[in-house]
């Protein structure tokens, strides 16, 4: 099976209205160039920033998720929703949440940020995610038209026991809105995405917002698709736009039958240092 | 901490006895220049093929061991004696298997490669080691005066989980004797080799023999260091020669406090997907 993939390298900005005409804008253009699976980027209607998460956060169901639904309908295409911050129904916690519709416009499933983002590298990027936002408790793998979908997010692809999982679980692509920053970015972006795809022989989508220098947290940019042999199939710079990669499952059964790494796995010997 | 590595990237040749000669003279040359932790290549007495690989294999304690007894203790080293085949005591199972010897020149432990390299890429690679050897049982880390150093060997490392056992264990270097070819060299050496150190956020080491376009197995070349920030430490080309870098456990402690992935991971949510 071979399916056209669209990567929405969008702007994203301090007014909700305007993300969401802006995301519609180049999801309409992606339908239109044929695209059928169409990946947002994190936090793709809401500024990254610990102030604006509680202030555009919306309950399951709400503005953005039926937006989300409209579109995948009407467009008719799975619509991996990149992330909002979700503010749990009946209840006070946020998550950073990516919500995933079918071409029928109905949800697929979500994903929760399973891994909090706090770190403070010296000289470099400070964030603290758990301030204001919970982690979900769980890996999310989505049945399609186009086959089994993973979603993680951003940081969650730090764990590379996240995207074996989701692998064992029967991903062929794994999507992974995120939005790297000028520290990490030059420095771990291309080999983390690089890796996943390749340990795990999968195909493997990185979805950034475009780089915004006046913005209070700067997103790294650089979108990708990456194949299960480890190579870009696609790749953008740091600017708006769309990036179009072509996902072919054949290719990924021929790399497993040439390099079976999946099949010479050996579970018995991994589990001793998990000190659980 | 920090203790001077040498990667011993020597040409490996048909004659044991010109083997272990060369291997001599360039640990003997590493120790002269104060390096601490010595490392030799994967397969560094015997040619890397299955035709060999009976004809060279020795007990636990023969020539070979022996070797790197008397080396280690002599030139008061760490020697992780990359591989040779080794044949086990009253059996006829061949495995691959490296020999670590502290600087008193007493075993400190072996590990025997626990995934065998049986790959067939179309228009590249083809080689099945179970063809004539066994796979080991276990992830090695041994306990030596300059902490704890977990070896794997070559195929060893496409399996993300057994280098993050280690880890788990303790391990701040980790040293993969290994002789990756000419389709997986240039396509996934780098690769792999930064994503293990910047994943677990360890020292990373990886020891390949010089290449030789005459040999059988055209051994890729590129011996490296990683820092636990995933960056090049020290990097060889393809010829022979020693490699030398410097490894900072403090330097580790730094990166694990400012970008605290290990105390991040989550594994009450990786498990499911093992299906053992």
């Amino acid at each position: 099976m071979k399916y056209k993939l669209a990567m929405v390298q969008m702007k994203v900005g301090s007014d909700k209205a305007e993300n969401l005409g802006r995301a519609e804008a180049m999801l309409r253009e992606a339908a239109g160039a044929g695209a059928q699976v169409l990946a947002l980027p994190e936090m793709f209607n809401c500024p990254y920033s610990n102030k604006a998460f509680p202030a555009f956060a919306e309950e399951e169901g709400g503005q953005s998720c039926r937006f989300l639904s409209r579109l995948a309908k009407e467009l008719s295409v799975v619509l991996i929703g990149g992330s909002i911050p979700e503010k749990e129904a009946g209840g006070s916690r946020l998550y950073n949440t990516c919500f995933i519709y079918g071409s029928d416009g109905a949800l697929l499933g979500k994903h929760r940020k399973a891994h909090l983002f706090d770190i403070d590298v010296k000289g470099g990027i400070r964030m603290k995610e758990s301030d204001t936002l919970a982690a979900g408790d769980g890996a999310t793998v989505v049945d399609t038209e186009f086959g089994k979908i993973g979603v993680a997010i951003c940081y969650d692809v730090r764990f590379p026991e996240l995207i074996r999982r989701m692998t064992l679980e029967g991903a062929e692509l794994v999507v992974l809105p995120a939005a790297f920053n000028m520290t990490t970015g030059p420095a771990h972006w291309d080999l983390t995405m690089r890796t996943r795809a390749l340990d795990n022989q999968i195909f493997f989508a990185a979805v950034s917002p475009a780089r915004d220098l006046e913005a209070p947290y700067v997103a790294y940019g650089h979108s990708c698709l990456i194949s299960p042999w480890g190579e870009f199939c696609a790749a953008a710079d740091s600017r708006e736009g769309i990036l179009y990669g072509e996902v072919d499952t054949e290719y990924t059964a021929a790399i497993r039958e040439q390099l079976p790494l999946l099949k010479h796995r050996r579970p018995e010997l991994y589990g001793a240092g998990e000190k659980r």
